[in-house]
């Protein structure tokens, strides 16, 4: 049985009954779960003795109020969601529960959200350190999960979590994915049929960046080139960025010679979708004298 | 006895071994002690099972170089000083031991940074926000202690805990004057002793404007220019901004209708001197009917 708890207080009051071996891990959402969010309920599960889902639809980290009118919200469905997962408590705030007067203090994560998503949606990730953190604070868990479909977001959170000496382990969990290989997503469900069968694309045009980086090819421009190729042609799709980067500090690199990120974000008529995936150049993939 | 430390994991093993009904007082310092940390300290001890004093010159908090460099340190007699007033620990840790990579994490309260010294000093309350977010998550005290004489310093850490929902409380102790009114600062000891008696002007200046207030005048440039009289005239003392600001946001008031904070830096010399003083209308003073 989840319980669901719409105010702060409420979880003070459970928080207090809790024992001090009580291992909490926090799954922060926006609702409109799927089982990408179901992968990161299941590691909680795993990994900890008390697990609590947030559902918040995060104004501040919307860089158009029209986004964010749009969001879907199900919050049935979702505590339904949770409870068939073993979720123990589901957080469901008001906007003036998070945000009770105007919110002055903003976290910001310099040099990593500059490129990919945080070049396009001014102020998001601003908006996300902000709320994740404001949610760590009120939970204290010991570990909080992200998905991996969001890399850039994780990278930020993890970077958060040492650069403020926080004390919680921030753990990623792979992208869950249609048969087809599109990414699960709230969004997806805004496509029309016809969009859906071209969305995964997007994640074939990754996938061939990923095999030419494991056959040798070192030129992020050669195989930015050849990937967006997948992408030209269909006029429903807009490819807003394709990039290979750093795994860590998430800036373009000039040459693969070490396992990078590549990763995308296009539109598909109005809805935006992103992905990304892991590129291993050979040597890696087979060290030498092995 | 106090005990120093200088490593994050030496505090995280006295921490595991402090009961769970300890209530633990930080008051965060740049050291270069003197009766201003002391009145902290004290609170904090009165307030406190255990208290932690923190010395750390913050090198993210200046915006010039050459004032971190100059920046006093006197640990020896800091530590001298913190046992005498039974502070239970000191941390005392390296740039290294804060900052292990490159902060890209920075935490910013927006409006109320904006005036006063955030408008002369670039960046300086985002070097302070970030690290007494640090030491709050290093610590996580029950109670934070800060004076009053940094006022805008002690508004921003007000707002940070209650804006990301912190679980401590910001105590705010009111500034200590030598007798000649000058406030406490680690910065005295640099003046020569004719800027020694110069000094007290700012706290003259501040308090003409409290009886102005007090008086009845209502209109800031007013108040403002009789203040700048009292230091004007004198070449060593270059006032760099004297505002009448509201006591929450921090915005210069158009009409002293309500308590106000009058807030002056000056440069005595080479040395930056900042005091602030409560200001409150007559018809708040003395209640009407009353």
């Amino acid at each position: 049985m989840s319980t669901v708890l719409t105010r702060i207080e409420d979880w003070n009051a459970v928080a207090a009954s809790l024992g001090r071996d009580c291992v909490l891990g926090l799954v922060p959402t926006m609702g409109s779960l799927h089982e990408g969010h179901g992968a990161l309920l299941e590691e909680a599960r795993r990994r900890c003795s008390v697990v609590v889902a947030s559902i918040f639809v995060n104004p501040i980290q919307f860089d158009q109020r029209s986004d964010y009118d749009r969001y879907a919200r199900t919050l049935e469905d979702d505590v339904a969601f949770c409870k068939a997962r073993g979720v123990d408590y589901v957080f469901e705030p008001s906007e003036r529960e998070m945000y009770p007067e105007r919110q002055r203090t903003f976290v910001e994560v310099e040099e990593l959200s500059q490129h990919l998503c945080g070049a396009h949606r001014p102020g998001h990730f601003r908006g996300v350190a902000t709320v994740v953190l404001k949610l760590f604070h009120i939970f204290q868990p010991h570990f909080a999960l992200f998905g991996e479909k969001d890399y850039q977001q994780l990278s930020i959170v993890k970077r958060l979590v040492r650069d403020l000496n926080l004390r919680l382990e921030v753990v990623g969990v792979a992208t869950v994915r249609e048969s087809d290989g599109l990414a699960m997503s709230s969004r997806n469900r805004r496509l029309s049929s016809r969009e859906r069968l071209l969305a995964p694309r997007l994640h074939q045009a990754l996938m061939a960046a990923r095999e030419l980086v494991a056959g040798g090819e070192t030129c992020p421009a050669a195989i930015r080139e050849r990937a967006l190729a997948i992408l030209a042609g269909v006029p429903e799709i807009r490819p807003e960025y394709f990039d290979l980067v750093d795994a860590e500090g998430l800036q373009p690199v000039r040459v693969v010679d070490a396992p990078v990120r590549a990763a995308a974000a296009v539109w598909i008529g109005n809805t935006r979708l992103i992905d990304n995936v892991l590129c291993v150049p050979p040597a890696i993939t087979k060290p030498q004298g092995k």
